[in-house]
């Protein structure tokens, strides 16, 4: 086994620093020396669900970057030195029909997890990012384009994946027009990406404050959820509505806001929803959700990204700090991602 | 003002013959004489929620087909004997965006129903087609394609088209994959225009009770719901699912047929529906709804009906036998479709 240091769960936002455990290198493995680790509220969530009192240890932390530090023996695709990203899934079947279109994150006997997901080989329990090494095999490390920060890049491998997805799915294109509702991790970057693809991209946020901001992410315009006029003004105007809110809300405004044959996307919460069928059926609209994508969706992103120089807005804080981070993410107090620095563990 | 005979409320599922009147004619009316008329559930929901104690009639029907018997002096379109059908929406505002784009039945000021609606010019509450004329503006009625018996065509207008429309929209071809849950008045209707436009379909009942008809109808197969395993052999199949389920029901089963990129469709129920926003992630599932159609899709609905000698399967009551046709309608007891004749009103 190979030892590293890393930061495990001690209590809902607060971690202690350990040792680390990660397997010898596989043929197709590769070890990467993490150097920045975004901090996404899937941290948050786990945190909070997590039993202090299994044996497993939790270890988060599922969109990260670093170098390549080592290699399996059949290892073709990187090399010592190698900048790389990893994101939330490390492995799939690979033989289903999801992994055949390249949509391994909707693997049919499910994806391996970055963490607290169970390894394909051994049934072992992944531990994630928050920790200076990482050992993954080379199919689901994706190479850094250079131009990309390797710290802002790093929430590109949840978050912006994320967003990407049904921006692309769902055909997003010059002309589209586009609304992004929240504007925190995920929105910011879909507002980016949206503008980068054409879209006349607005911000749906709950009052004004965040306008300065939104513009300068390219946003075309603001509208505060809460004023009822504006928002009845905006009535089905919008092809696309990605709603990025994390928390349970009532979701018949934003259907509102979609065009006729257009979608409303649910990204930010993923539990159960309500809807009206006649909200969906006058105008011909639809529900969706997306989170996570493929490899090839990931590589896709990647690369848009470095040609648009889109990467995260950040606030980067040494690893120790993690606490920090996870209060301050709890309270929305962060524009708009953490990264973790995880020199420090050195 | 001019006086006809009609079916009008006087419980939950019993009518009793009353005189009507219908308006003089406006120079863009046609007069009617109504032959044959459907029974639609929402004929049984409007019984159910009318207060006998209001001064205005309720009488129901929105899918009929019968003569021209009289033209306004500007209609140019209809002839006196022409055969025409009427479905559930008799006017719009004509110059919105929805209008505008053939979407009469999403026009933004509300179309006119064809019972229990509000008329645009005088105010008057639209009395419906359990009545032996009516009288209606000359682009909402439509030329009863020749070699559609009139009688079986009556359904198409509401049953028919609510299902027409989501086919279409969602792009049902040679080659596609769809599933037709609940297999009632719009469940036949769907299975037939589904076969008709090419597509691999099959019929999910609670039971294989209905197998022999599903086969008959064109169906490739049949899946029970209550089969678990079936259920879960056909997971991620169909590109289209086509819920016609009036009741309550869980959609989780049903969501988790769809496959990839598919898209469930409710036309049944029209209330609050709740799924699971990861049932639609995995798999980037959508969910909408539909019901009726503007006057374009109303018309090529009925042209395509007519190229494939599809019409409705009924059970032709005379009208004065609407409560039993009600009461059985209320019990699922008639397959497909009642229709009334309307002969018996001379």
């Amino acid at each position: 086994m190979r030892t590293t240091t890393g930061w495990q769960a001690a209590g809902p936002t607060s971690l202690r620093r350990t040792s680390v455990e990660r397997r010898d290198l596989r043929p197709d493995d590769i070890a990467v020396r993490v150097d920045y680790c975004g901090v996404c509220h899937t941290d948050l969530h786990a945190l909070r669900a997590y039993d202090q009192h299994t044996r497993v240890p939790l270890v988060p932390g599922h969109e990260f970057t670093g170098v390549v530090a080592g290699i399996g023996r059949e290892v073709t695709t990187f090399s010592v030195g190698d900048h790389v990203a990893v994101g939330n899934i490390v492995d799939s079947c690979g033989v289903c029909a999801m992994c055949e279109a390249g949509q391994e994150n909707f693997c049919h006997s499910f994806p391996t997890l970055t963490y607290g997901g169970t390894d394909r080989h051994d049934g072992s329990t992944t531990l994630g990012g928050y920790s200076r090494e990482y050992v993954v095999r080379d199919t689901f490390a994706y190479p850094l384009p250079s131009g990309l920060d390797p710290a802002a890049a790093a929430p590109l491998m949840c978050a912006g994946v994320t967003v990407w997805e049904p921006l692309r799915s769902l055909g997003v294109r010059p002309g589209s027009r586009v609304a992004v509702a929240g504007l925190g991790g995920l929105g910011h970057l879909a507002v980016k990406m949206a503008v980068a693809l054409g879209a006349t991209t607005t911000v749906i946020s709950r009052t004004h404050d965040k306008r300065d901001d939104a513009r300068r992410l390219g946003a075309h315009d603001l509208i505060a959820s809460t004023d009822t006029q504006h928002m009845a003004t905006a009535r089905d105007t919008f092809d696309v509505v990605i709603d990025t809110i994390s928390a349970p809300h009532d979701l018949a405004p934003y259907l509102k806001l979609v065009a006729m044959d257009g979608t409303l996307s649910l990204l930010g919460y993923l539990g159960p929803v309500t809807v009206e069928a006649m909200d969906l059926l006058i105008g011909r609209k639809k529900l969706s959700s997306a989170g996570s994508g493929g490899r090839l969706a990931t590589a896709e992103m990647l690369q848009f990204c470095a040609d648009h120089s889109i990467a995260a807005d950040i606030e980067v804080l040494p690893s120790s700090q993690v606490d920090t981070a996870l209060g301050r993410l709890l309270r929305n107090d962060v524009r708009y991602r953490f990264v973790l620095d995880m020199s420090d563990l050195d």
